[in-house]
């Protein structure tokens, strides 16, 4: 939540106001991802990753203690999630694409949580089926991305609770309703699966290490929205005997209109994965620029690439590299390129990956179950 | 809960006092079972029940809707639940013989919940591995009662969660904190699991209509403490497409000491399940009765049964033949039998029915797996 004087509000259900991120980590209380720890992530990474060159990647809790304790030997485990309410569009991807790079850098397991039960308390007109659905249809996106079976699970909540619940009902005694009210604003007209929430969404931060018996620190890629969640988590985690979970923590990616972050419920402002490619150049097309108001005045004066979309996704995903970002950016600052120009080629380079998300995608559907984490049952002893 | 001006309370979570039951029915909403009522039950069971007779089950809901439903040839099922917290004592036998009752002569199902989590959440200071165990042992008693294995299902709620998250969930989203608040008087220190725990009790009531896809009624054998739940249960079962489930409700087993039901946390109080023959004897000696002060005055002004709690052993479980129960009463009234006498009595009894069960407690460790709710994950399709 950003204070009574901002303008702006991050809240796990709520985004929206230009969001300042600097102030973020103020009120948050995390810390910014500074050179020196950059440049520790690339050492130990072996390479650079564009999302923390270009800073989508900006703030973390407790990462620099993880890279201490991985460079003792104690290597750690990644968990993410996601909400499955809706189709996957592109933004959703892009922190999952870094999530995938970390993966095969540090050679880890990941932990990947469909909310579904969450989505169903949190959305009245959601139906029971219809986030089931979410949840399959979401789950070949992730699996798309191309993560690594053998390390991965994909947690299901309502399939999977036997594997969660024991640690829920562990954290779950430890968070007052006075603590969830405080972190996450509760009202009273919250319904009670709602407020049994956190406890759930905590557990696969603990999931590893009571699975094997072991204390491993635990690394929570993830937008700073979930903030809240995580501050909760880590206040239980010492008393129940896990290391508090680490984040590294990335800000909205920006949808096509303007204002906001990419939203599946703003049809225009969002890519879906599933989107025909003809559907797709209609969307980039329609896209919201830094663009003048004629063609004249944008070769004359130039265009603005700081406020437009078409270039955040030139940076985030479509133009890993820095020299073709340089010139294109100066190609816009000095009225060179025009915005229907630049536009189609971020078109064709959209359509080019939806093509082979989309391949993937439809493989996926053969191979759900290499991913499920119906396998850690064998491996929890109780 | 008991008014203001009433002094006793009955909640959940606290039984003190001496109960008015007739003020508990008013209070609570329900409904006596009469005369009337019990010939019909008499007259569907094929015979009597000493529990209904001696009024140990004199409450309900619904029960009349439910043998409408039995007579139309719609049959019901029975749930009902123990919460692990500790060792099972005579006093918690007493209902569950009714329930075998039950299922016996109308040949149901019975969902047996142990609530594990519950008392996880509401005692502070048990500990996961020591409801896990008063699971395990709790579950000996409940089997040893002789259920059908065929027809009793014992859920396990960590064990079993997989089986009730789905249904769960659902009940969960109709329900708010101030509901919550209002029905159990949640304070907001209380912890996130103990809110949520209301959904889950609810859930059993449900489970053999949504397995199957019925709509089979649900009759609840419970002590009357339990009736806030069902009142919440009632109220969100039809916006399920559930009927809501009746309850037969009993007063509560009373303890050997006076005052207060029979209660494991006050060693004397009561008789364990697992007790030596010695120690139960020594237990049913220091009852409380009510005796004179001395021999000489009892010989010559008579006893007081009314107030004496060897006596409702007698009526409750160890003197079903009617005659033989008037005939002490009148010895009791009449000062011709004192209370060393009677209780040798009840000790004898007492000590075979402990070694009967025992004996069924011990054959119970090997047939633990024919009455587990393990059983139905096969009988649901997702």
């Amino acid at each position: 939540m950003a204070g009574k004087d901002d303008d702006f509000v991050v809240t796990p259900w709520e985004v929206s106001g230009k969001v300042d991120y600097d102030r973020l980590i103020e009120l948050f209380g995390t810390e910014r991802i500074d050179k020196k720890l950059r440049a520790r992530i690339y050492r130990l990474a072996g390479e650079k990753h564009i999302l923390l060159e270009r800073e989508l990647f900006f703030s973390h809790r407790d990462l620099k203690w993880v890279f201490d304790e991985y460079e003792k030997g104690n290597k750690f485990f990644l968990y993410t999630g996601r909400g499955p309410s809706g189709s996957v569009h592109i933004g959703h991807l892009v922190p999952w694409m870094f999530t995938k790079w970390l993966q095969d850098r540090f050679d880890t397991p990941l932990y990947f949580q469909l909310t579904n039960d969450e989505k169903f308390w949190f959305n009245p007109e959601l139906s029971i089926d219809q986030v089931k659905q979410f949840t399959y249809d979401n789950a070949l996106d992730v699996i798309a991305v191309g993560f690594e079976p053998e390390k991965t699970y994909l947690i299901n909540d309502i399939e999977h609770i036997d594997i969660l619940y024991e640690i829920g009902v562990q954290v779950a005694r430890k968070i007052t309703f006075s603590t969830a009210k405080a972190a996450f604003g509760f009202e009273n007209s919250m319904n009670i699966g709602g407020i049994w929430w956190p406890a759930l969404q905590a557990v696969p931060a603990f999931l590893h290490s009571w699975i094997y018996g072991t204390k491993t620190p635990c690394v929570i890629p993830c937008a700073i929205d979930q903030d809240p969640y995580w501050r909760v988590t880590r206040d239980v985690a010492e008393r129940l005997g896990y290391y508090k979970p680490a984040s590294i923590q990335n800000k909205f990616v920006p949808g096509l209109q303007e204002g906001g972050k990419m939203s599946a419920s703003d049809p225009m402002s969002a890519v879906l994965t599933t989107d025909k490619p003809k559907l797709a150049r209609k969307k980039v097309m329609n896209a919201f620029t830094g663009g003048r108001a004629t063609a004249k005045e944008q070769r004359e004066l130039g265009a603005n690439p700081d406020i437009c979309s078409v270039f955040k996704y030139y940076q985030f995903i479509f133009m890993p590299d820095d020299n073709e970002l340089n010139k294109i950016e100066q190609q816009c600052r000095s009225g060179e390129i025009l915005c229907g120009e630049c536009k189609q080629i971020l078109a064709s380079r959209m359509i080019d990956f939806l093509e082979k998300h989309q391949a993937a995608r439809e493989e996926a559907k053969e191979r759900v179950h290499e991913f499920s984490a119906a396998r850690l049952r064998d491996e929890i002893k109780r």
